[in-house]
């Protein structure tokens, strides 16, 4: 399981973070999680499990799962594939791409059946909370009105951050929470930590940078 | 484009094709088609892609791409990213992967502006008729109650392949058909070309069979 | 809200309950409903709730609701509507109609806003639980392979009942349970309140049956 | 059929025409359609239908069928049931409820069983000349761009309207074609007549209206 507190990248299908440029950014953690001792992890496109996996040492993760076991399931994600291609984690449920309640639980069981790491997003406290039910490693709280704008859920919203950790530890103590959306720099790291969080999940912050290393370092100075 | 007749394996999320498995096919098909001059081409999972590009020189394609552009898509399949891996192809609405008509419009807009070949895949005369009209390089028409199953379309349904022909050239005289579902040996192959179409597409009748090169060759001996 | 012990029908989209047939079988409940003193409820097509809720003094519910407000939305099925027509209640992400866990949220919240009663249907304890930490009235547990079958869900897996119960009430003392699947007879009803839920929901045990109002009498006597 | 030219209003699920309110547009629309001899139908949602269909004479519509037939399939909208409310036609694929390609193809075949008239919605000139292929009774090509806006689809993109009457004619002679989007007074119909289509499909540029009357008129004399 993740280190914590960790900073989780989800490179998404950003341009900047296709094929070659999302081993580069891999490398680029890798180094910065070596010099400063900052838990960090990448989840990247399906095709770009195998390279980064590859090369880097940091964990690589899967962006998602499908609710599939191997079989007749032509150009779905299977959980087997993404293990096998070198992820040793995956999201599940991200906002941009959730899941019918009954498809996260199956997704959940496939995922510890496989010995995957998992994050299962959330968009506020009340899915949070169901989500914890389920028993999963990580929930990752974002609300989906902040993901990719300017204002971290840090500041614009703490309360979901706090309420979240409290609801998800009330139902299950084991289950871990990360906070994400619109996390841009180490007071955001910081702040997510002090509100109870164990790391965050961010995305554009990082691969829409001008100067990534700059970024990446920056956040690594709130753990 | 891909050299016609031609035959096309679509692995699926086989547990028999993923990862180093899915690359033992590709160049067990690469060797035979080396060997005899039959044109084959390989769809695999987008996690095994890259592997299998580096490797074989016959085509490899995705199995699916999603109607999206580079951007927050969190672990949906991006056109750019199966073409960076090493795919030309990509198949499009799969019987078990189906399409709303205009994301197969646009999947097949976005396959054209970045030069990737493409399969749209029918269920009946109706449906690759309509298809055709949005002039994709191939439409392969699939019987969803015969897939995966022991008759191949060819015997089980050779009208829908006849019909599906006239009504696709009808529309479009550019359009390639291929047939498939229950494809498994040479006669069917043979019978395929003999109905009008330009190859056949199929799945388990490689990956699930015991001798894969001999059912591969028996397939290439119907060309 | 229901009134407890409750006999929840859900007639789906069968001929044998669309339309006049629908409003025949609302008309049988609610004469037997008020012999016995047994609470019932249904649960029609959208088309049928106003001809039903005009006709019959018991709940008429929907079958559903799309986690949408007023406005632009072809074709979906508007909370309001549903309400306007004469539901008092309705069904959410049953076993046939499986929403997304943020939907379902969406959807608690929304019927709770405009005063519908509702029933939350779940697949398993996992999500049994996790769905009582959404709050809803009601949680119905249903394994979906033993929808429309033989044999109750109270023979075939009691415990899936008992310990949906406990995990429900460990979450949500609030939440109500109802159970389904299988359900056909009274002996079946009482299992399921001895089992620690307070009623039944069922589809083909009453609407596919030669004769209705011999089911509903023997189905009310395990009450 | 529709007699055409014709004026096709969707109300979707606007709260200015849920229930009585629909009911009320209904019968205004049907005052002006007698004293102007202009075909008008309305197409409201499925709690509406019946309340509609009993009290005015001009045809009322589905805004959506499933592609299902009677049976386990709770909470969707069953084609025989909209019919056995007194609908007489349906839209399909309107642009905010869209299916999948062999989906059309299955509802327009149910609604082909049934008699129910229907109205096939495309988003541009290649899926208008794609449905064409399924032989629906009508294509109403409305670019989802322009939806809900100010400005027609007549002065915005009138190559639209003039090349999908084209193309569907190609394909099948008997097609009849609608446009719409942002459609709003009788101007904009008496365009869509010259560009070639059959008539309008229009909204919110009679539901939002704050003098309902008045805008049917005018839109009524367009033709």
């Amino acid at each position: 399981m993740l280190k914590t507190p960790v900073i989780v990248l989800n490179v998404k299908t950003y341009e900047e973070a296709t094929g070659q440029k999302a081993l580069d950014i891999a490398l680029l953690m890798e180094k910065i999680s070596k010099e400063t001792g900052v838990s960090m992890a990448i989840s990247v496109q399906a095709t770009d499990i195998s390279i980064c996996s590859e090369k880097v040492t940091i964990p690589v993760w899967a962006e998602h799962i499908d609710p599939i076991k191997p079989g007749s399931h032509t150009g779905w994600t299977l959980p087997e594939a993404v293990k096998n291609a070198g992820a040793v984690g995956t999201l599940i449920n991200h906002s941009e791409h959730r899941l019918k309640i009954a498809d996260i639980d199956y997704c959940v069981t496939r995922a510890k059946e496989l010995g995957l790491d998992h994050i299962v997003c959330s968009n506020n406290v009340a899915t949070s909370k169901a989500i914890a039910a389920l028993s999963p490693n990580f929930v990752a709280v974002e609300p989906p009105e902040l993901i990719g704008g300017d204002i971290s859920v840090t500041s614009a919203d703490p309360d979901i951050v706090k309420n979240s950790v409290k609801a998800v530890k009330e139902v299950d103590e084991k289950v871990k929470i990360l906070c994400g959306a619109g996390v841009k720099n180490g007071k955001d790291v910081k702040m997510a930590i002090e509100l109870g969080s164990d790391g965050v999940l961010l995305a554009s912050g990082i691969v829409k940078a001008k100067d990534k290393e700059a970024v990446i370092r920056d956040l690594a100075s709130g753990l």
